[in-house]
């Protein structure tokens, strides 16, 4: 028998942080597409829009008239998934029929008054001042609830109905699944081995590089070696930092050069504005020791192929198990090919 | 405070098949929706397509010819995931870097040699010739491998790229993540109740019919209490059954009529192709005792407010927990009010 090979044979990779398998077929990148193409992005927009309820000035459906914000700006969600005070729900333990009352609050964190630009496009000082707001919501609302997701959905293959340049903040008054999950994973590894499990991941990718996809100062992404969407990324802090909160001054301006690299790999990858869903995970506002968690972004873009063509986690994937078609190191080798500097600045 | 109710306020349910939890949050369903629109199939196909590759007679890319066939007709996917003879891997068990060789096979099942009919337009006979496929493929299948996935991709929503009726059948050489999920957690409820977790649970929601969308003589479909997609379902059998391959003669024709209404009440409640990914689930071909499994098949529906808007499964999904916008209970309500003969036979 031929001895085995991770570029050419199917194969399963752990994921150390959430306890799942992927399954890997590196081979299945050749078939042909013939199904649903994606809609690219307008690739001009103007700098403002008078139909857009982000933009500066304009007036949204419930009625609020957005101030002439000239860096981020913050309001709640006007259909908000979460409500601060709703009232306790018998839990039922031990039944099928199990329910938990849910409190928290979701806020949409505009990015930029500039309807035109997003994260990849904007200043380093811009991208400071969006860092510096995911910094002050998560302070904020850490101060009520145990859990606080920030997150961009980006592009309208990830169900984002609005070009213009903004994220989300979600508050939960109880652990999500994937915070749990993480929670867990990474205390069983602290007790273990008696280290930081990201510290620890972070040191053997630097080492290796066959991932890495940016490493400025004090951050690293790469195409993480358990990576479930084709291009997902892992973007983390290379010494030990738990929060958002806790970034020193030089993180932070380091990270907005990171970020802006990252993402501008992204959209010259297929020379698109690419769609992803990206968030944080930091340690939990539980008041418990948190010295297992080591602070990361995600980066979970759907694109596998080209703009238009995306890949699809469905019937196997729902019913047994993530699937992928490229190696991460073949992923990771492709975003390095390209320029970190955007298509769109290049010329300047 | 008002008291909670689940109509009203944000919960969390709990899904005691995987241990994961669903946020719901009933009161956003009247936020509106300005993103991506998906394309409805079309209404009208031929029965014969000569660019089809999975039509009888016609030509594959890889250069074979499909037979002239008349019921179902099944072939190894040209590009599957999954080979019979990948060599062992080293695991680097306690790494942050296993990986686990994969053995196994991906067919395609063309459920009619028909291009132009779904599931809920076949007859009750060519239903029962397309569960009797899937027996033959588990059977033939589980003998060699512990898990065989059976399932439907349908509609370019999900990833479909050819609207000729088909489904496919994945067997592995491990037990994936959604499968290890379920055989744990029903384990655990057996030995902790002493009864299988989902005969229990068809029983009690028999009794409390609030969820039920379709119930025939040996089978039931609810929304399940921790449905995560706005339209899920769970079909399973009222008794005791662990495998496809052990339906009982009256157990298999009666599917045939469960799987026609279910199909049908989708179809019909946005009088179109309705798309979703479904598939079976049952007892590992592992050689262990499985008194702890029940038989039964999910259906992963996309589509959220109409035949272009669905639910996206992003940001916080992705990062946090799974969140939907209606509950179970008023999902079934809609599926119930629509009738279980589908639209386009209706008139006849
Ligand atoms: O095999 P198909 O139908 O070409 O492909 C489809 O189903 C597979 C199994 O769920 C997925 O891995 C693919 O992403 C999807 O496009
Ligand atoms: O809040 P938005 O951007 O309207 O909605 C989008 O993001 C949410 C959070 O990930 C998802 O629940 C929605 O399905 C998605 O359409």
């Amino acid at each position: 028998m031929e001895p085995f090979n991770p570029v050419e044979h199917p194969h399963r990779r752990y994921n150390p942080l959430t306890g799942q398998w992927v399954l890997v077929s590196p081979h299945r990148a050749k078939r042909p597409w013939q199904g649903a193409q994606e809609t690219p992005a307008k690739q001009s927009l103007p700098e403002h829009d008078p139909e857009c309820y982000l933009c500066p000035g304009n007036t949204r459906v419930t009625g609020d008239t957005n101030p002439n914000y000239t860096g981020t700006h913050v309001f709640t969600n006007d259909f908000a998934a979460l409500m601060p005070n709703t009232p306790d729900a018998a839990e039922n333990p031990g039944s099928l029929f199990r329910c938990q009352s849910a409190r928290g609050t979701s806020r949409v964190i505009c990015f930029s008054p500039d309807h035109s630009k997003t994260l990849p496009e904007l200043t380093l000082e811009a991208l400071e001042g969006v860092i510096r707001t995911w910094q002050e919501q998560t302070a904020d609302l850490g101060r009520t609830y145990p859990w606080v997701q920030v997150f961009e959905n980006k592009g309208a293959a990830m169900g984002c109905s609005n070009p213009h340049p903004h994220g989300q903040v979600w508050a939960n008054s109880f652990l999500p699944n994937e915070a749990a999950r993480e929670d867990e994973h990474q205390w069983t590894w602290l007790t273990q081995h008696g280290s930081s499990m990201l510290v620890d991941y972070a040191r053997q990718e630097m080492n290796d590089g066959s991932r890495t996809v940016v490493e400025t100062q004090h951050w690293l992404a790469v195409v993480p070696y358990w990576a479930a969407w084709p291009f997902e990324t892992l973007l983390l802090p290379k010494a030990p930092t738990q929060r958002l909160t806790d970034l020193s001054p030089e993180q932070h301006k380091d990270l907005a050069v990171a970020l802006k690299k990252l993402t501008s790999r992204y959209d010259n990858l297929f020379q698109c504005s690419f769609p992803y869903s990206m968030g944080w995970h930091g340690a939990p506002f539980n008041g418990e020791d948190n010295s297992h968690w080591q602070l990361h972004a995600h980066f979970y873009p759907p694109l596998l192929r080209s703009a238009t063509v995306r890949k699809f986690m469905v019937g196997y994937e729902m019913l047994a198990e993530t699937q992928r078609d490229l190696t991460a190191e073949q992923a990771a080798e492709r975003l390095r090919a390209v320029s970190d500097i955007h298509f769109r600045e290049s010329g300047e």
